[in-house]
């Protein structure tokens, strides 16, 4: 194929040269006794990204769904409730994830097009006296239909309702595109993949935990290993690894969070708003209809639009369905029939 | 740092200038729709390095770590016996994380210098009428030490005894370098990572699963979601993954098969073979002494020595500590006090 | 600067990720034993994209302009004449490089935004009894004003007037984009740099030169030693180099060669000549008017156009001044006052 | 072939990861309006290593035979009379290039495995009353045979026998790897190939020219045109070039002088110096016998060694012929019958 290829999907993203020739290196010794100068800093820097202050950074070699089973392995036991709200492909597969990881959901089902529904959400949660509910979930910017949502609102209804769940966020294809901010939403837990704002390739699970959640471990009875925070605590707590990490892709991140710095994180948020205006536009221009049913909702990194004729009635499996049209900060489609 | 940097520690091993190439590429979509004339050779590819023909192959975004647990958890329900040996930090790791996972493990001690003791696990299989054992754990090449073991006499073990426990195999640091046959030991499962015989970086766990162990997963009652061989095998059919795949890695996966292949197993496995045999030669002549207490353990692929003086008591933790001195086909070096 | 980089400029022109891969590879041995093996089929794969049989590919390191002065100090004695057309900045410094190097230049001045006038040529050839003009250069494709030239027509302009005269052809930013046809158009030197068509970095003058113009050689006189084509041919017969080769961009050029293959001479034509297309429906759609004059001498590499208002008018050099806006198969501005 | 790849001959060197890395990027814009901000304190920063203080560094698109071109036909006219030694193949291919680039050279033969005759040069100098020789050429490491010659004694004849003639060095395997002091010993033109010291791949000539041989440029009337000083000057004075330069190269040189700069080039010399001390002491033990004659000739890039029995008597070109064996800091093998 003639040219240079660019990626127009939902993710992963194009990895900019920079960050693919910070990785482009021999292996490291993942015990060389000046690796923590490299990596002590680098945890920190991740924080930064994500607002969070006083929580933790984690670095798990994994998919973004490595991160959803840390955080909740980690400190929810079998049996435990938690809240969430079901509007598009991949709030779907993370609640799928409650079920056979042996918690109970409280499923809120929203139209595929719409974000969390912030008000249901406050009134489970105020009726909820006992504190059954042990986590709220909130898919921060659900892939499948370009929907953002108001994270800030269900920090608020938490608060309002004086309940003391923990609250964790799939900002998968937000975190370093749009505003996050783990510290003033006291989210528990955000997860981000490596392969969205982060530009790099998949396979770094990007995890900041509160102090509170991290207390939660303590007596969270899932059974975990690999994905154990304690362990990793452990060895970075020195800079290290509870296992063979991927060094390649820690040299990829540092070059991925300076990238980030020097452009500014507004910069970026503001950049990828603008693109994602010009989306919208055309996709108005040419008579389409993006899936996000209001502008509140509508995510500045990616645009789900409704295919129109066959392409649409192509779709063949049940319930809403989606077809790769387009990128981050771009057109993402969707066809529901 | 002037110069060429190479490893010289038990691993991460040295990545090929081929295998490096192929993956400074650009990302790819993970549904395109030719990526299936692309990964579903590679899987089958992957079988013959292990020498699987009736199982499948695997290959999760995670360390070599995380392969143990998926093996573990896809096969067994909490409260199932496992029998297993210890000689060395990773059996140790491996039989620890049994424990976490709520298996019950029944542990053999063997001294750290040597393999599995498969007199001992005949005995333990012969006895064990009621079939209470479910799984036989072999750590095959013992990093910390450098001792290979006898997987094969294992396998007849369990053939004497008539016992039907699953047969699992770590040969994170021996498939690929070391003469592995899963097929031929009936080996339920065997578990690689990518960044030893494989020569890629760390980030991917590889493993093959016979038909018996796929069929051990239905009802298999530890939770897995992450790991779930189901999951998997199940978008893999066609050729994609349940989550975003490090794309990127397995066209690395692609150039390492290839050259593993070019070379043909036979040669690579003598090589290592050669290049041992002049590590062990050098230790003799140094007046140094191999961890690997007899000639049948030891590996070709790691030489693990005790250190004398000075650096052997600067080791301060409990039981057997190595510090690292060495590669695959090199020195490794250990300390006893 | 986030994103990827592409540049729009008359060239270099972008590289390939697979070209780019094939030279990132550690240093070669130039007089390995199987070097010749590599090198020997990549000087024939040459000479196919320029549609030359019988002559002899070239490959110096040094910039097009290097190639430019090969061509003629091998051909060429000072004091001989040959004849040339200007219209653009780089036939005239083609003229220029010839004044410096001795040669008297009859020179045909034509219209910037138009090509080789064939008929002047014609007239020249004829008068030219005694046969004074030793070689006739034509820029096959003017960059700076995105103009290519009628080379079959000054052959037939040569055979009408049954001139022996050399036909040497500037090809940098034609040949492996625009048809070029060495063979059939009995061009004796023609000049390609490898960053323009060949898709790699500057660096690699690559030449195509008839028996003929090799034969001229023997009689000479200019002074040359880098440059010597006999040199280069006496060690290029066993598949080497009189100095040290840039066997990084060998590796390069093989991997363009290989693409431009696959994809097929006819289609890349094919599609420059679309994309030229696209660029000149725009330029037309935007008021803006192409620097070629004539639909006949637009080039399918290079669209210059003429830049309105201030940014015109900011040139301040004499003659016909360019400024970049583009690339092969795309825009380049041009301002004229 | 298995294992990381590293050249042990004399040339091209190994380039190191961050050199290979700095160059791995996109193609630039050669008149981007910020290119001078990186090209010219990198020229600057050449003439560093050269420890050229008053003169001016020039990088040419070519090989280190190029380097040796630009220098004669820059300075020198035809006809002109030059002082040069033989004892190597790349001492004789530089004379040989002076023959037929029209000059006369005054063949002073010395022994292959000394160095240049500096009692025989005062000789010559103190004997031309008329001061006919114009320059005088000295092959600062002669690659051939493994020797490093007294360019600060040259000097010295020079100056007792108050002779104005410029002074040449061919620096190509010493520059940055062998103490060279450009300043010190007034040397006019110092040339340097991008493949040796510099430790990028082939395809730069590096030189550094004092204002004496630039000033000498207004009068020499060999022609010229890639490789004249006064054109690439002109561009050079504001960052830019006078035909598209290999900036990827320019990139690679940046991260090389950078390399050099943070090991310190006294630091590199001691290196290079230590390496080629441990290389003769393997000579001696293994009972070989080096080309240099004696101790004050040893080069510390280069150490060519005399090979026994049917290796050296399967040379069959006339007069020392030699056969690659080693590297930079290495061996190299010569057989001489």
């Amino acid at each position: 194929m003639p040219g240079l290829r660019g990626l127009f999907i939902p993710g992963p993203t194009n990895v900019p040269d920079r960050v693919r020739r910070a990785m482009d290196i021999p292996m490291e010794d993942q015990r060389a006794p000046d690796l923590p100068q490299f990596t002590l800093p680098l945890l920190e820097d991740v924080k930064k990204v994500f607002k969070c202050k006083t929580g933790q950074a984690f670095l798990f070699p994994a998919s973004g769904t490595g991160g959803w089973e840390a955080a909740l392995t980690n400190t929810l036991s079998p049996g435990d409730k938690v809240l969430a709200a079901r509007f598009g492909q991949f709030s779907h597969l993370w609640i799928d994830m409650c079920i056979r990881l042996g918690l109970e959901v409280d499923v809120v089902d929203a139209p595929w097009g719409e974000g969390v529904p912030v008000d249901v959400f406050a009134q489970r949660l105020t009726a909820d006296r006992a504190h059954k509910i042990k986590a709220v979930l909130v898919t921060h910017n659900e892939t499948a239909t370009g929907v953002t949502s108001d994270a800030a609102g269900v920090r608020r209804a938490l608060d309002d309702a004086q309940h003391p769940a923990l609250l964790f966020a799939d900002g998968v294809s937000s975190i370093a595109s749009i505003d996050f901010r783990m510290e003033d939403w006291r989210v528990d837990i955000a997860v981000a993949g490596s392969q969205k704002g982060f530009m790099l390739p998949a396979g770094l699970a990007i995890l900041c935990v509160s102090p509170k959640a991290l207390a939660a471990a303590a007596s969270a009875q899932s059974r975990r290993c690999y994905f154990d925070f304690a362990d990793m605590a452990r060895a970075n707590k020195d800079g290290y690894f509870p296992y063979t990490p991927p060094t390649h892709m820690f040299r990829a991140l540092r070059a991925s969070i300076d990238l980030l710095n020097e452009e500014g994180l507004d910069h970026v948020f503001a950049r990828h708003h603008r693109l994602a205006e010009g989306v919208r536009k055309a996709v108005q221009a040419w008579g389409l209809k993006l899936c996000a049913s209001e502008p509140r909702w509508q995510s500045d990194t990616v645009s789900a639009i409704f295919l129109p004729g066959p392409m649409g009635s192509r779709s063949v499996s049940a319930s809403p369905r989606w077809r790769a049209a387009s990128s981050v900060s771009a057109i993402w489609a969707i066809s529901m029939n």
